[in-house]
């Protein structure tokens, strides 16, 4: 696990470094800019697991990519480079989501309207935080395309991982959007739930980090092949997790109160099986009781608590604790249906039981 | 003028058949995320000069390139995407201005909006609105780089390309964010409304796309040099006659209200040289006049006329007329500055008069 940590450390590093570089060049062009820019660079180094970047690097180590080699300073930016991705979806989703905190801080819009509010400016401080949070968004994934191209990875190199990378940038933007969209339709289903975990969680954070590191070594299919149904699989089990923790975790070891997934309304899987089972089972109010529950932002720790109950008689908890068994054997045995070069499939494996372990 | 037309119309065809390769790719992806991609594509399509990739593609031929070489089909598909990066400017800058209608049509937030209304969907329309606007605009941004490097360019070339590529994001950016400031804290410097003119028109508008071309053709640093002086001076004027003509304009030819600038708040040269004029004549009522009617959207027309005549009697408007003069012939003495291929040397020459003509 110490490589672990180091690993993150050095994303840390190269990623405080980029952004330094164009934040001190943005002051010759425009100076309040560099300033909001700052926030931008807390934004991204407050914290994360850097999950994306170490997927895309082992990936890279297990399909050959040599860590003591020159290139793998430019592997190292390429990877790093998720991070800048991984942060504009964060400050567009919280817009999106109106989220006020985030890690413990006030998220992007809130912050720069609660600027706005301190020093008395015009006009509307709530559309002065939506001004600045879509921009400086719009700024991190311009520079995450900067970074990965200015990481000085031979053509050919980039040539081949570009369509991984393209992909996943696609796929997380479709997967917020259908997110959106199920809310608002209202949409219940078990198929759409689980279409949102494979996009926003499985392609996103896990195969496609894993397949872009992959192409980056100049994987063959198998590989990349078992790469991606090791992705698909456990970035769903992943998921799956944090559903079930959003209802059940400890607040002191998650870092957010429990319940809020279902105050934010999120179609999880979690809910859609608990409604798709409270229906068949003819007990229209208990259903009922769910979808009053989704999407309430008053629900005290006891309604969270009922609802966790209600979820757990209906069978849905089980359900998805066997689809995490489930969805995890399966990861485990791609991870194992090839060579992967160690340490990358012993850190691969560590990941994957670190990801779906109960007490995360 | 007619290869500007034919350029135009080359511009667009490149892009529909990127848009349309890619939303097809999307559909496999999810249906509804298309189908939403379906209005991107619209908006794209729907118009505009493609004075970005024009100034781009007349960069490249001034510098050298050859429009019959086998390069000239990748630096066709380089420089449209520069309209990508544009729609997800117009795209977000119509979300922070909440502007309803661009082009005629429902901007994309309006649209989705009604959408949201007219099928009864749950929760808030705006909100969805808000959403799909920032996702789409997120998609065209991350396409924009998707199209320059695989426009099929050697590594070489997008090396030596990409500086001026990632400027013109970051300054655009800038300019955008600096204006949204400039007006929540009411800030009516002229030193503003300059810089603000300096990034979001002229960096971003005439001197990256010049420079971006000029680098894809290997220039060397007289005609970059002489492109920046001449994009940077001309960007300027193109922008102070747009100003102009948010005032003064004839509605069917400008296509849009009379005054709307005034009406939507926008802190323009024009009007922070009124306001400078009129304090410096110790005419404070005259600077309240104006003051009262920048960001009132309930101006009649014949509020307009009447701030534009005081602009007229404060002499702000010979003053603008002054430095469009100045601005253009100073970019015509930089495009002559140096050895420019023709024809591009007469086609950015025309662009410059039909960019600051005052019938435009």
């Amino acid at each position: 696990m110490e490589e672990t940590a180091e690993l993150a450390q050095r994303v840390e590093t190269v990623l405080t470094q980029y952004i330094d570089e164009r934040t001190t060049a943005a002051e010759d062009v425009e100076v309040h800019f560099a300033s909001a820019l700052e926030s931008l660079s807390g934004f991204v180094l407050s914290g994360g697991k850097r999950i994306r970047p170490a997927f895309a690097w082992w990936g890279w180590v297990g399909a050959g990519g040599d860590p003591d080699s020159a290139e793998a300073t430019a592997v190292l930016s390429a990877v790093s480079a998720l991070e800048l991705i991984q942060t504009s979806a964060l400050v567009h989703d919280d817009l999106i989501d109106a989220s006020a905190v985030r890690r413990g801080s006030p998220t992007v819009h809130t912050a720069f309207a609660d600027e706005h509010r301190a020093r008395e400016w015009h006009g509307d401080a709530e559309r002065f935080g939506l001004a600045a949070a879509v921009l400086l968004g719009d700024v991190a994934l311009a520079w995450a395309d900067d970074m990965l191209y200015s990481a000085g990875l031979p053509a050919d190199v980039l040539r081949r991982a570009a369509p991984a990378w393209q992909a996943m940038r696609t796929e997380m933007l479709a997967g917020q959007y259908l997110d959106v969209l199920t809310q608002v339709r209202g949409d219940e289903s078990v198929s759409a739930a689980v279409r949102i975990d494979q996009l926003k969680t499985a392609a996103y954070t896990v195969e496609r980090p894993l397949h872009f590191g992959a192409e980056l070594a100049g994987a063959g299919s198998a590989v990349i092949d078992a790469y991606r149904e090791f992705g698909a699989n456990l970035g769903v089990a992943f998921q799956l997790r944090d559903d079930l923790l959003g209802v059940f975790g400890d607040p002191e070891v998650t870092g957010k109160p429990a319940g809020d997934d279902l105050r934010e309304g999120k179609r999880t899987l979690l809910v859609a099986l608990g409604i798709e089972a409270a229906t068949t089972a003819g007990r229209e109010d208990a259903a009922q009781t769910l979808r009053a529950a989704i999407g309430n932002p008053d629900l005290t720790a006891a309604d969270v608590t009922a609802t966790g109950e209600l979820l757990a008689d209906l069978g849905a908890v089980d359900a998805v604790e066997g689809r995490i068994e489930k969805l995890t054997a399966a990861a485990m045995e791609a991870l194992h249906s090839t060579e992967i070069v160690e340490p990358a499939r012993t850190r691969l494996a560590e990941m994957a039981v670190n990801a779906t372990r109960r007490d995360r």
